[in-house]
């Protein structure tokens, strides 16, 4: 029906290089942890811009940030677009911000052609997705009631708790969770990997979610004098950690599709000269499918206890996260694989190894994301690159499928 | 000549006790590193008891702290023995007190016995040897010239500087470093590892030290996102890392009584779902010999660029401390010996496995040292363990021996 609406890439790039100035690196990346003063400027900025846009902002209880435009018919439920606008300590400049972004683009695009929409659209930023504090996709995961908020609010952070770092930076807001319907959600993302890139293709259309399990992991040895104390003798939780490193690789790599990362190590009493008694170490396993993620995490389980005996260790290993394999809904699926083709724009249907804020939204209403390529496929880096073409062209497909969602009188069917 | 003397025992044990109150820990170890308030509380209870004992206390520019026994003929120069008096971070009762405590008692026990020496004798306590700041045994090193003391005082600790440390806990002092002749240099000090205890003796005529070589290694590869990134296109600075700790155990393994320790490894980012993109480490390697710690390190430089290679990953490798092979002087192990036959203590010669003050004295000095053992060779940890009868036996080996020494009027040849 709108089918020649355009977004204006240059706004939307315009956009994204200014709430990249928060945090900005020296490097070119961002660090705009949650909580933080940087935190607090870009969601400020946000506010700003989308009460520039006419839009009405409402921030829940948990910093969920709201910016609602209204539809034709205010008893329909919204449609809602978004992601988050916190990075990784050494992130990039479109991890996140080019979801929220794009979402306050495309209801800028709509004000400027005077469409009017059946439903209301909201664009969303949820709070601290990234787990470089707390755990990863904490804010969507409080709206949609998969943890408690006194829970949520308990959770330590380096100065005190989720709750006195939302009333830090002013954003601990007042609006219950999820505290009306919504009908649908759509994220668009940077793929975060190379495929899109090695396919030379501008879209994903991302058709679910990997399953995720995490663990935390700690081997407990004797720390003991590096010189005197003979090899023989050792109970050298570094080297049962270091093992444990390479089996996780091993493991990952034996599977096809398979991930399995160590991202924090940390001996103790860790002095040059001290055998390390103690190492506490994060586990992350990925997969598309949950029966080889079963796999890899059993053969990871059944070799711990085997590495630990073998270096005269103990061990804890204690699953953290867990993330159910997420189908997106294939009504939504269908939208924007369809905007695709009428627009004319190259993609393919692809799976996401990361998880993001629609896999929590996934489990409560029909979800799908957009993906875009990034450069090398490298995300959570500084270098993090994407072109303002395939920025313009993820909005642009994902502006008809909103503009479907939002066009749309009846709920969809869910689960599907 | 004073065969017949014997320290006290029960006092050594007392003063061991007393002092480990300075920074005790919950689980009966010490934590007191140079230039906190323990480290002071512990070099003013120190200051009092070599005051007590009638001794005349000076403090050197570095913070080395001496207490001098006159002796009968102020022009020869004295014999010192000492140790230090600060710990690792996880330390425990013995390790540097027990050498500095059984100095102490030897003093006390001539006085009360009344005996006179030819030679001063001095007690001393040396500022940090143990390296959980700056670099390990700086005290000795910077009075033996080998450092010089600005370029000592300029070095970074958690709060400032050396210098700064210093001044903040009132032990920057006003002598000059070596600046009168000393004859000879005796340390006594727990093994802190299991081969006296093995032996079941209790005194080991330390014959001289290991030789050690230390390395900062760096591996920089590219951090990314856990999820999306395949196995294939990583380059993980944590693999490589994982591989080089392996490495470095393989290696000391392989050559008959290596040690290599990787005690500090630190991750970046360290975020749990980001591919580490650099890693620093440390790396520890010793012998008792040149030549296979020649071997040792000559494989681990091999090493290094391979693993880097395999992982697509870039290295910097560092050799900071470097310990030359240091050989006791041959008179001084010869009175330590002698005076185990006739006071019938169970003996056997001993290499060094650590590193000691005795080792930069050893360079510019008559040197030797006395080694007890510690339950399950344990040491640089809070279950450090040595038995009052042991500690007693040490500790009147060394009286002899130091007795000995303080009764030369020659000075012995050296280099032997």
């Amino acid at each position: 029906m709108h089918d020649n609406i355009r977004i204006d890439g240059g706004r939307l790039w315009s956009s994204l290089m200014e709430m990249a100035e928060f945090g900005a690196t020296p490097k070119g990346g961002v660090c705009r942890i949650s909580f933080t003063e940087e935190d607090r400027q870009a969601r400020n900025l946000f506010t700003k811009w989308c009460e520039g846009a006419g839009l009405s902002v409402s921030v829940d209880k948990f910093g969920n940030m709201f910016g609602r435009r209204a539809g034709r018919n205010p008893d329909l439920a919204p449609v809602m677009v978004g992601s988050h606008l916190d990075s990784q300590p050494t992130g990039g400049k479109y991890d996140g911000a080019y979801g929220v972004l794009a979402g306050l683009e495309i209801l800028r695009c709509l004000n400027d052609a005077g469409i009017e929409t059946e439903r209301p659209i909201e664009v969303v930023n949820w709070t601290n997705e990234e787990g470089a504090i707390l755990k990863p996709m904490i804010g969507s995961e409080v709206y949609t009631g998969a943890l408690p908020l006194e829970d949520a609010y308990a959770m330590a952070t380096p100065d005190g708790t989720a709750e006195s770092g939302l009333d830090q930076i002013g954003y601990k807001g007042t609006v219950d969770l999820w505290s009306y319907p919504v009908h649908s959600y759509f994220e668009a993302y940077i793929e975060q990997g190379p495929i899109l890139e090695e396919n030379e293709l501008q879209v994903g259309v991302v058709t679910g979610a990997f399953t995720q399990q995490w663990y935390n992991l700690k081997f407990t040895g004797l720390e003991a004098h590096a010189g005197p104390t003979p090899m023989a003798s050792r109970r050298d939780a570094l080297v049962g950690a270091s093992e444990a490193v390479l089996a996780i690789r091993e493991i990952a790599q034996s599977i096809d599709g398979g991930r399995g990362t160590v991202g924090c190590i940390t001996p103790f009493p860790a002095s040059p000269n001290v055998i390390p008694g103690i190492v506490d170490m994060t586990v992350d396993f990925r997969h598309e499918t949950e029966e080889a993620l079963a796999e890899m995490t059993a053969r990871f389980e059944a070799r711990v206890p085997e590495i630990a005996k073998a270096n005269k260790l103990e061990f804890e290993l204690v699953p953290t996260v867990t993330i159910a394999r997420v189908p997106f809904h294939p009504t939504l699926v269908g939208y924007v694989r369809s905007a695709a083709e009428t627009l004319g724009v190259g993609h393919m249907d692809i799976v996401s190894g990361a998880g993001h804020d629609a896999c929590h939204m996934a489990k409560v209403i029909p979800t799908t994301m957009v993906f875009i390529p990034c450069e090398n496929g490298i995300s959570h880096n500084e270098l993090e690159s994407a072109t303002p073409e395939d920025c313009e062209a993820g909005c642009n497909v994902m502006c008809q499928a909103v503009l479907g969602a939002a066009n749309m009188t009846d709920d969809l069917e869910f689960p599907a």
